[in-house]
């Protein structure tokens, strides 16, 4: 492999106006699915790394973060986490963090693309690390809504790692109000529910505030949280749900650490009671933006999304 | 100014293998003082933003989330602070931040570079607000450093806004053990100091954990904390430091709150109780990267950076 | 300026899958006039350079070459050439071209945008070298298609300087037959004309063999012609027509040799008898393209150029 | 492949202040050999090419500009060739275009890396279009240099197309007088020799007339000529030289046409009368800017060329 050349460039669009590049070592993999285009490349800066559709997922480098923050809140906010349903995930490492619970002797996970799936299992073994081929586990293709409108099955704990909504894209249809409602249905009563929600800072902040008001009209008590991932360049963020009121609030670095303690045993790499703490405590600006939103995402009105892009994109992309 | 084509850009080299860049709309400066390359740009993603020697420095959409973070934190955690240092700081935002409280009634500024004063002042004129023709502000042009080491003045608080340190340069002995000993020395019995400490993740920890140790071998209390920046595409960290102990582990959101409230009065746009508990509690990956350091940065041995850039340059970079 | 550091860059899309970067010493003008955007840009590769709408018009180091290959092919081929007329040209080197032949005692120069004309004569100024103050010349800021079937003037030589013609764009109805046939209405009975006509290469050849049907429906002899332009990074071709059959063919080197020697005394940079041979023996694979095509450009089909410009995106760019 | 999204680019670096990118489909092979570095990438704007050390050797789609201009001339000056020495050309196009004259029965290719030979059969089979596989054909494995000067075989062409010198490269002691005297000496008293001669422009011109001077001092005759070709972006220039006088300026076109149809029976896509005139009728200012070169280099002094590189460097690159 080239090493002192840097000839090959990898380029994502951060917008219409900023871009990123990163130099390649190698291209593991380029083709595509039914579903969208995969790219599977290892560089220089963050070794392997995975982007579909010219979007950057993940780096092996740190998807830890991204992973750790998405999995632990929920389960360890649950109280007696057994099953959980996994939305999205291709790559396994949202598998592989669910799998580390012993007392969790159920996990569906339903991703509609298997090629992204059996890619990630060859070319990024370390994501999965093993995890689906876990007993505890049910691996279906298939489309999330559908899936998830049609199970009659019940979870402690549903992850949703799904693609955040693009104007123009189905994706929208899995961040409405009514999306949310089935999911709140499959749900057992004391059942928590997590979704990545974008990016999250101060010029950033609508698609975040539109999942999470949507989010709030369905559940009794919700949250944002946000931790930085390096290999993003940017903050991410969560939004976590229960159908209970004063369980997400409850939860004091003291009990996360002892329900860590108890359930896992060994400590995680990334996250513990205070890292929880600094995830859920956002700035002030972030929290009167997000306040400040007042739109709800409906199956009926897919426009609204687009709408709120272009006038974004006039605004400050 | 052109407005649909995007024919010219800034590229910033964040390593020898990654880049960003921005689309431009206008150059309002390019040139150069006796210390540094000085670009200031408008740009379609952040509006107007300062480069120094090809490292962006700060944007016009987002310097109040790093300013904000730099000054307050400190000046909040002092019981009565009435005069204040600023050690760099040529952009005039951390000014800015500091002429907000009445009650300090002498702020000394000491940049080395007139030029960048001067420029930021006429094409950056959000950045000071107006707050060097503060009556209560002494503006010095002049090595820090020197400054430090010869002035008999002593302050309640001082804030470092300086460069961090690069290899085979003068900004080295701007983050030495020395160089916090006579830091230390100019502040009063209660004094608090406060340092933007570079980049700081899962990637990028060695250089905050260096300045971070060598800190904590001359004061009795010292804490790290970050937040992310947007248009740095990094999170940014800070170390703070007290001549007491139990000072700054003692303020609580409802502390902050309070004396926010009695001091300024209005409340900030970034900065509050809950933003403070976020920005300090750092996760668990990073916690343990800074605890791992034992170097301690001196006077005597300017290599050891140059040695440790090297090594991070072949492990990561 | 900055002298180390390339931190500005000037990006032409080439195409879709290509582009060429020129790092930025200054922006010397950055705008827009009621026709165009507007760059004129200091690069370390070409010193000073003319960008207009995102295209690279020329650079101080190499535009003799084009200039000198626009404007003295067709004022040597005339028997007796006193008048001239110039479309476009704003830069003002084709004029410089022109005025330096002492028997040429009338030249009008019709360009539509006074503001280039004027900003290239403030950033530019080696490019016309004094041209617009020569008693011989007339300028006129008019619409060049306008301009020419209106004039009730005649002239020997008529040199189009103007934009190749782009799909959407009132620049179309400058290379049409129609256009040409107004041309030709306008030129003395052994009048010559010559227009620039885009790039040619085996792999961009389209744009150039319509043009040149075209004109051959109009006029008696017409011959194609090309030179490498180093800024470019493309080969540029010319179209030269005569209202006379044999006046262009005749053109030995040895006739051209007296003519120069005859008409200009002194000799020119880079065109002269053997430069001539080499410009007009294009290479066999771009004669048998030339000749391949049949269509002509006609004011009533604005489209038709859309349509080839979607195929030729489809092909091969 | 990703057929919409630009994600991966080559990049080239043309000099210290400008490059170019070419989006990319595929990357076909990436890795290295004993003695440079190979990329063999798919790219959108001219489908398959191939690099060495960073350096664009040739597209599939325009490659035969280069090769038959780079064989036919020389094959052709000769009054009866017979047999042929190929130095270099891995990719096998030079010799595709040499096997398809049926009376040259003997040619052997010396180049010294194997495996650039073997990846670009597999990659780029219509490069070589089974020529390896030609019983006239003998390749050797070695060192160019070495072969010339060891080997006792006579041979009426000779084909250089060896990579052009780079300062302390041990590719300048393949353009030294000492090496071209050993080419001479390896040509039968008809012989033909030809090189590539590196870019050639009014800005790029000092290491053709290098290469050219030194040629002129041991060869009785000697042109220089060039030809653009699209994806290099440049014009490329050739040296062909002679044992005896006035052989090289006594093809007209005629006599070429002539040749052509004897010797080939089929005409050449590129080649022919007319495109020779072209290529050998340089314009005035390379004209005057290759007579103007007094230096030759000679193998024992290596370090001219660095210092002619260092200048050209503060000149205009």
């Amino acid at each position: 492999m080239p090493k002192n050349l840097r000839n090959l460039w990898f380029e994502e669009c951060d917008s219409f106006y900023k871009n990123t590049r990163l130099a390649i070592k190698e291209v593991l993999y380029a083709g595509e699915s039914s579903f969208q285009e995969i790219l599977i490349l290892n560089t220089f800066e963050y070794e392997k790394v995975l982007v579909l559709d010219g979007d950057f997922q993940s780096s092996e480098k740190d998807e830890y973060v991204y992973h750790e923050a998405l999995v632990h809140p929920a389960v360890i906010a649950h109280p007696k986490p057994q099953t959980v349903l996994i939305l999205g995930g291709g790559e396994g490492a949202t598998l592989r963090e669910v799998v580390k619970y012993p007392d969790i002797y159920r996990v569906v996970m339903v991703d509609i693309d298997e090629k992204v799936v059996k890619l990630c299992q060859q070319f990024l073994p370390s994501y999965s690390s093993g995890a689906f081929s876990d007993k505890r586990v049910k691996l279906l293709f298939d489309d999330a809504r559908k899936y998830v409108s049609e199970t009659e099955e019940r979870f402690d704990v549903i992850i949703s790692d799904l693609t955040e909504p693009f104007p123009d894209s189905p994706s929208y249809f899995l961040c409405t109000q009514e999306f949310y409602e089935q999911i709140s249905h499959c749900l057992n009563e004391n059942g928590i529910f997590v979704t990545q929600a974008s990016r999250l800072d101060c010029l950033n902040w609508v698609i975040h505030s539109l999942i999470s008001n949507t989010i709030k009209q369905v559940f009794k008590e919700a949250l944002s949280y946000y931790t930085y991932v390096p290999s993003f360049g940017d903050r991410w963020s969560f939004k976590i749900a229960s159908k209970r009121e004063r369980v997400l609030t409850a939860l004091t670095p003291q009990l996360i650490e002892s329900r860590i303690n108890q359930r896992l045993g060994a400590g995680l790499k990334f996250y513990d009671g205070i890292t929880h703490q600094g995830m859920f405590s956002l700035s002030k600006d972030i929290r009167e933006k997000i306040d400040s939103q007042t739109l709800v995402l409906k199956d009926a009105n897919p426009q609204l999304l687009k709408e709120i892009y272009q006038k974004k994109l006039g605004t400050y992309l």
